[in-house]
């Protein structure tokens, strides 16, 4: 029978261990720091003292340069190394966003590593909870409705896909941009309208709302220059799209560069779809890989 | 020819005057207090000594005590005198919330006194300002998203039907409760669970938000129990659907009262929607009302 | 205790006994000429003789010259005086579209008369069967996919509404024409354009498809003029809205007048939405109308 | 520049040379039986005599045994040697499912063949086409509304994707079920439910109606024993989904597999989308790719 160990991270994880506790065995350890009055899902154990499972939990990122986990709420530094008194012989480590130097520790103490952050449908599910912060962003700094605007996307990637289908449904005209034929057929079929990123240029001047998907600077100085003085641009990716924030600034364009959005959203939202994902994963390596 | 003067009110009249301006001659007036970096459509005229029009427009409400025009960006008060110089003999006076001083006062003067916010179609545009108001506040609250969030809406009226829609596309479980069959069945056709008011109770813990549309005290002492300990509780009613207030807070519900949404989250609209309702008036009065 | 039997009709009230008989005693009585391999939901006893229960059920519409029940089923003809036989003293019969001699001979033996198709909710719900019985005409008559055309509705009552929103999601364009503001609103907020009827003459030649829900000759000489020659017109109005159907058959237009769909397209449906209707009206009567 | 002309096909390359027609000189070739009171879109010039071109369009599929070039309203046959007759030295020849001797046929003669049937925006376009079709089946077949129906889709490809969407928002319950979790990630995101293909077995009698687009014998004896014996099963995919037809078609089950929808039910569409290809397969070729 599987138990886990959930070491480090912030309160995303006490929740994905609450979740996954209701089918599975789980233990918190890494949040003696946390305030009493943080209202947080429990009937999850907060340990004081690691114990050991058959599979440890690591946080999402893992950690920032590769050394000690991530444990915003741990008072002591937590290495690598605490893997070691928190795991079984022959155990499986989950992490998000895994790094060389835990890949080399775990392989050299033959316990298996998966990182959950590569999963697709972790990805697809975020990409809810990304558009959700997306629309709070822009109803926050429009000060007109998002039924009516004219909002531009570019991309056609699963923020996309989502963002672009809640912000029709809500009544805005959207107009993804994009390379490829298949994506325009797609977005025209969602209700948007769809042009190739190369014959976008003429059309800046019309948008209220522009929001970037593309982790690559496609708004060079002249397209900034075409957009409307009071137009904002939300800028999702990882990469931001713009390539002269400075001019974007003193031409009135405002600029939000938002990252990272699921966690600070939804965290509860986003705990869960980790305890979703390491299910999945379990349920896949039970029957083989094919459901 | 049409000319139109606003006299008062907050920023949302000069995007009124301002979209008005389009097909009609505008000028507003009471506005000298207003910021310089104040940034607002303009291309409509700030007067700072009225003149006179055929038409006069006053803001929403017009009055809080029936007395003086709202005017916050006026240095000097504007009694309801002032009207007097601002309008032709036989003009029409447009107004949000007529008061019984202001019709006899029109009346006395042989002025077409009107009240825009009468109108159903500035009603249910306003729905739509109101509805996003209500998700902004359902976003920034709760640490989960709305897809998957299991939303009960009191009421089908406007806004309901508006933010039930609008819930529903974002992938809620949206469960509107009314009284009348017909209600239900038109919620159901839009995608949401029905149940009638009096058949709630059971349901009343699996909800994660409730919103209130009925202006009547429905949440009693009993219901607020029933609730989700960490439920939250957006009333959007004019009078608050919470009997007891208090005990909401003590049960650890969060209750958000939130009152006239549309000037708020979307002040260009709510000009926008004013002007055009006026304009619809002027269509009307042209064709005979029969149009 | 309520029991009911249902006299005479079609199909429809097999299926409304069957539903009904889940929550009250059904009895069914003038379907002897019913087809042995018709193949229809049971569980309810078709009767070859009368049984006497204390609700009697008629059909839709109860009777054509307001003599004779319909009952297409029944070997033999089933005047009013039928009820007699079937009715305890003080009983209630409810019937589709009542009419004088039949209230006239409820009224003379202490019957109470309810017409279910009064009710709002069942006018309602036969909107959804309507809607997709236009489809589905739509879909068979044209050569073009539902996604991308051009389509004009008239009129903004219950079928309108459930279409329009049908059609949007499907891809259409879809222009709604009304003649009130408030209702040219929701059609926007539905995510279709909205046109005034007196201001549709100039759009006229842009629709691909039109569908009539108005019962009055709005389309007259000179606008069917004005449609494309292989415009598809579907006409959902109890009185068709085409002044000069000649007319618009020698211009190429192709018209199809198609009346009472609920019981073509969705006889099932059609059938349970009675006899939700009828619980209804008993949930109604027993809380004395509050609920 | 370019000029067109198509050899042989059916009423979709008409309508496809006439868009093309648009923006390019087109013929059409091979239509000499077609009834003179066909009603097709015209512009575009019927040959009598083929002429030469720069570039060849010929139909989907081009060939059934890659023999002759499929014509059914031509009085003679067309080998693929009539092409010699149609095209410039170096030309270009477009085709809807390749067949060898027609690649040898072109390498030999040194002209690109170039087969739209397998661009991926074309096929996506396709699945509304499908979809339409599909949605025209089940409202013939049922004799319930969609809305409420509970609607079984197996796969999660682009007809999947579209169908899934236009039934929910028709109001069915739809349930997809997919192999992967990202697939069942999608589809909950698009307001359906979802289940893996492994554990769908327990809910099959909960399925009015089943929708299979998956080209595998999914649905094995037990399977089909499972489900309702009214259940209609609508086959969109190239092979059928069904092990045992005569099992299926003995428990009462009615089975209807529907092929080749696209053009069956919107020819002039179809016909569009062929246009649109080749046009975007143009813009690619100019641009070098890039776009």
């Amino acid at each position: 029978m599987n138990n886990f160990i959930f070491l480090g991270g912030d309160l995303r994880f006490i929740y994905a261990a609450s979740k996954l506790n209701k089918t599975h065995d789980c233990f918190v350890y890494g949040f003696d720091m946390i305030h009493d009055d943080t209202r947080v899902e429990t009937g999850v154990p907060l340990l004081r003292q690691i114990r050991r499972c058959n599979n440890v939990v690591l946080p999402l990122p893992v950690s920032v340069n590769c050394d000690y986990i991530t444990a915003p709420y741990s008072s002591e530094e937590m290495p690598f190394s605490s893997i070691v008194k928190a795991i079984e012989p022959g155990g499986t480590v989950y992490c998000g966003k895994e790094c060389p130097a835990l890949r080399e520790f775990c392989e050299k103490r033959d316990l298996t590593l998966i990182d959950y952050f590569e999963r697709e449908e972790l990805a697809v599910m975020n990409a809810v909870s990304t558009s959700e912060g997306a629309i709070e962003i822009i109803m926050r700094e429009q000060a007109t409705t998002i039924m009516g605007m004219n909002i531009l996307i570019t991309g056609y990637g699963r923020i996309s896909k989502v963002l672009s289908r809640y912000l029709h449904s809500l009544g805005a005209n959207v107009t993804v941009c994009a390379r490829k034929f298949s994506d325009l057929a797609w977005a025209r079929i969602m209700g948007c309208s769809a042009v190739l990123l190369s014959e976008i240029d003429d059309l800046l001047s019309s948008f209220d709302t522009v929001v970037n998907t593309v982790p690559a600077q496609i708004f060079d100085r002249e397209m900034l220059l075409k957009l409307k003085s009071d137009c904002l641009i939300v800028d999702l990716a990882s990469k931001t799209g713009i390539s002269d924030m400075e001019l974007a600034k003193s031409s009135g364009v405002k600029v939000i560069w938002a990252l990272s959005l699921p966690g600070k959203v939804a965290p509860i939202t986003a705990g869960h779809i980790i305890a979703d994902t390491i299910l999945n994963i379990i349920a896949e390596n039970e029957k083989g890989g094919e459901l």
